[in-house]
C-alpha cells in the first residue's frame, strides 16, 4: 500500500500553522505540531518518508531499531529524557512505552488523486466514516484498514477526530501506512467514489441484507455513521445500497470501530471465496 | 440470554465495600459504588434486577424512558442536577448524556455455575480475555458478545479492567446483559470451559489456520491475549488449538476489540452457514 499526497496543497498546509497548542499537545490547532507516542506510532512516523518530525524523546537505552531509523532521518533533534518528563507532554494516562515524536500533521491527501492512482480494474475497499468523533475508534478503522488491506479512511473535516497523538496510538502505526482522507463534503466525496467505480454500502441496523447477502465484490467504499446517531440523512440516500451486520439480541449495535473490522473481514473473506471458487 | 449468578458469594461480596473512592468515582476500589453515565449504559443498569442501585441524576427533564424504569426500582435516590454538576462526578471528557448512576459493582458470577446453567447440548461462545487491562476494549467486547449473543466474557481478576463507568460506557449497557466473569487462574478457567465442551482455540499471529479454515463449531471459547504481549504461554498452552485472522499489509494486529468482533463474527456466520446447509 503507498501513500498517494497533492504534491501542491500538501507543504502549504505544512507551512501555515502558527497557532499556539497546549503543554499537553493532544489534541492539537489543526495543522499543529502534535506529539505521536508508544513504539510502534513512533515507529511507523519514523520510517514514513512523508512525515515530517520536529523531535525524538526516548527513555534510555532506547530501541536499537528505532535509534537507527532516526539516524536515517537526517538532521532531526534526539535525545534521551526521564519517563515521567515524556509523560508531562502527553496526555494523562498515555501510554507511551518510553518514546515519543514530535511531528506535524501528514500532508492532505486529495480523494479524486488517490481514486485515480489505484491499479486499474483492481479491486479495493475504502471506509468512510460519517461524523465519527472519538480519535479512537478512527484510529482503530486506520489500524483494522491496514490489516485488511484497505486503500483509504474518508473522514469529514469538520466533526471527525482531528489527527491526534490519541488517534496515531490507536492506530498503532497505520496512520503512517493508510491515507486518512478528509473531505468538506461527505456526498460529493461518495459521487466521486462512486465515478471510479466503488459501489458504495451504507451500514444501517434497518437495513434488509446483511453485508454477506449483498456480496459485495470489486470496489466498495464501507460507509459507516456516528454511533449515536448513525449515518445522516444524505450520507444515507447517496449509498448505493444499505446492508447490515448480522446481530441479533439485547444489544444490536456494534463500537464503530468494530463494525468496521466485521465489515472489511467479510468483504475479504468474499473475495476470497470467490477467488477459490474460481481455481476449482 | 440470562445471568447466572453465585447466590451465596454475590451479596457478600456487595456487603463488604467501606473503602473511599476518588471524587470522579472512576477507576473504583473492587467493589467500591461507582459511576455509570450515558443513556444506553443507565438504562442498562436500571433495567437489571440484580445491579443495585444508590442514586440517579438527569438534567431535565430527564428521558420519560428512564425516568419510568427509575420508578419501577422501588426506592432510589432520583435527583434533577446540572449538567455541569454531573460531569464534576465523572472521568475527565466523560459523555454523560444528561445521565448518570451512582452503582455497586454486580454480584461476582461463577463460572462453573454459569457453564452448568448453559440448555444442554446447545452450542454457545464464550469470549475469554489474556490481560486486557482497557476498559474500553474490555468493554466493546461485553458489546460485541451481546450483539453475537456469546454467553459470558471470561477475564482475570487481576491485571484486567476493573468493572468502572468507562467499562460500562463503551460497553453501551451489555454489562448489564452479558456476564463478565473474573476468575483467579486464567488456566484453571479454560480446563473448567473445557470439561463443559468447549473447544478453546487461542489466537496468535503465528497460527497455522485461519479461523474460518479451523471451522469451529459447537460449544467454543475465544481466547484472546492484550495487544502488546499475546497470549501468555500457560494460556497458549492450554488451548486445544490455535487460529489466526487472515490479515496482512504492514499492520497485521487489529485492536483487541476488534479481533473479538471478527472472531464472533466468523463463528456466528460458519453456523448459520452449516444450519443453511442442512435445510437443503
Amino acid at each position: 500500500m503507498t501513500r498517494k499526497r497533492n504534491p501542491v496543497r500538501g507543504p502549504q498546509r505544512q507551512a501555515a500553522p502558527r497557532r499556539r497548542t497546549g503543554a499537553d499537545g493532544d489534541p492539537p490547532a489543526p495543522g499543529a505540531p502534535y506529539w505521536i507516542y508508544g513504539a510502534h506510532a513512533v515507529a511507523a512516523a519514523l520510517n514514513n518518508p512523508h512525515r515530517r518530525l520536529l523531535r525524538l524523546l526516548y527513555v534510555e537505552p532506547g530501541a536499537p531499531a528505532l535509534l537507527a531509523a532516526a539516524g536515517r532521518r537526517g538532521p532531526l533533534d534526539v535525545a534521551a529524557a526521564e519517563r515521567a518528563a515524556i509523560a508531562r507532554l502527553l496526555p494523562d494516562g498515555a501510554v507511551h512505552q518510553g518514546v515519543a515524536a514530535r511531528v506535524a500533521p501528514l500532508p492532505p491527501v486529495d480523494l479524486e488523486g488517490l481514486l485515480q492512482g489505484l491499479p486499474d480494474g483492481a479491486d479495493a475497499a475504502v471506509v468512510v466514516l460519517d461524523r465519527v468523533t472519538d480519535p479512537h475508534n478512527v484510529g482503530a478503522v486506520l489500524r483494522s484498514s491496514a490489516a485488511f488491506g484497505a486503500a483509504a479512511v474518508v473522514v469529514t473535516e469538520r466533526h471527525a477526530a482531528p489527527e491526534s497523538g490519541a488517534l496515531a496510538k490507536a492506530a498503532s502505526g497505520a496512520l503512517d501506512h493508510v491515507p486518512l482522507v478528509r473531505v468538506t463534503n461527505l456526498a460529493r466525496a461518495l459521487a466521486a467514489l462512486k465515478r471510479a467505480g466503488f459501489w458504495c454500502a451504507g451500514f444501517a441496523a434497518d437495513a434488509d441484507s446483511t453485508i454477506a447477502e449483498a456480496a459485495l465484490r470489486g470496489r466498495v467504499a464501507l460507509v459507516l455513521g456516528s454511533e449515536g446517531e448513525g449515518l445522516r440523512r444524505l450520507t444515507r440516500e447517496t449509498c448505493d445500497l444499505l446492508v447490515r451486520l448480522p446481530t441479533g439480541g439485547p444489544i444490536r449495535q456494534l463500537n464503530v470501530s468494530n463494525a468496521a473490522a466485521v465489515a472489511l473481514y467479510e468483504l475479504a473473506r468474499g473475495r476470497r471465496q470467490d477467488r477459490a471458487e474460481d481455481d476449482r
